[in-house]
């Protein structure tokens, strides 16, 4: 049992971040911030430092990356889960099954997993299609290939900068939307999402609904396009 | 040439709509309220009017409703196009090919078409699945068929009460978007959804970007569940 300190910001966690891509790293800084001890996933611990290039995304190295954010730890995706009580997934959509396999099962098993990945093909060029769609998603394939994991989809309809800092966009008037089959993760989740800013949290019901926010991506995508700016979000109005 | 008559409220049209359900009714009663000449087309007047039941989703039969809106014509597709030069498609999605195919290319040719549907499909159970999804959508299908169609998708992504009277819902502060490859097509749209009572209406770009407003269904039905109640919407929020 880890001993847990609790702090005027709300319950210290120790927190494995699957991915080392804009959303990983903007995720990590935030929980440091936030009192959490943080470990990024990656395949290959080494190869990940060494790195000199910009990734496919235009994100700097790593290890640039890593200078300024020192108390966020790098372990393989099984030494991060083994060290935490919470796992964030923020992996490519098409690597996510493989990185939580590599993880472990019984690293995983009766953690809360916070799914903000997309199951997004970039392969047959711009704009991306699903590869998971429509009867159903990501997130349930998680849920299936482990069922002792709590997955909880959230956070994966808006940018990197928008999940973490809410007010960013509309003084923070605006939704994120949470999908899980079990209550108590989607309770712990919301804690955490209040924790970054969020003031409007849906939950949609039971991990099913995750099909719901996946599928907001191809309009996401098309409002990028037309707005010029990833910094915006839908608001569920009433 | 018809002769256009301009009121305080903008021009006034000969409008077809297609379909006879909630959607149709509500709109065609409000474009009749704007002062627009409005034909509803179905397949079969008699029947449609002989029909003493409750259609499959809980509307009172089409006479009842004719008998409270008068001035609301009826006529076969092909009639209601022929007279009209604004065409609104508010069929179910799984019939709407078959639907413009009996309204006749020639009736349809060169005018606009307000396209509603959604390519819902009902046979596998409650929510729906989308039967045309993610590479393609029901509107690109419908411009592809019809070459000489403007299609113009708007209104997809609401309940009816809300897309005639967006006032309904938070103050009328939420968006309505527009997917076409006209642009006089989407501003002639534009002009009608403001007379409607819209403010914040997103052009999202050219027909294919249709998948992502018919892609919005999926956490629209789930929200409707969530929610309890049809009458809200999504904003953009920047």
């Amino acid at each position: 049992m880890m001993g847990l300190v609790t702090t005027k910001r709300g319950v210290v966690m120790n927190i494995a971040v699957f991915g080392t891509g804009m959303v990983g790293r903007a995720l990590s800084a935030k929980l440091v911030e936030l009192g959490h001890a943080v470990t990024i996933g990656t395949r290959d611990v080494e190869a990940l430092l060494a790195r000199k290039e910009s990734d496919g995304m235009g994100n700097p190295p790593f290890a640039v990356w890593q200078a300024e954010n020192t108390a966020v730890q790098v372990g393989t995706f099984a030494e991060a889960a083994a060290g935490s009580e919470l796992l964030v997934n923020a992996t490519s959509g098409q690597a996510t099954l493989t990185v939580l396999k590599s993880a472990g099962e019984k690293n995983l098993n009766g953690k809360v997993l916070l799914d903000i990945a997309n199951p997004l093909d970039f392969s047959q060029g711009m704009p991306p299609t699903l590869s998971i769609v429509n009867t159903d998603s990501l997130a349930e394939q998680i849920q299936q290939a482990f069922p002792e994991l709590k997955v909880v989809k959230t956070l994966n309809t808006m940018s990197a900068p928008v999940m973490i800092d809410p007010q960013a966009v509309g003084d923070g008037d605006h939704t994120v939307f949470v999908s899980g089959n079990d209550a108590a993760a989607k309770e712990e989740t919301a804690v955490l999402l209040r924790s970054f800013g969020w003031e409007q949290i849906v939950d949609l019901g039971d991990i099913t609904t995750a099909r719901g926010t996946e599928m907001l991506l191809p309009i996401w995508l098309r409002l990028y396009g037309a707005l010029q700016t990833p910094l915006f979000n839908f608001k569920v109005v009433q």
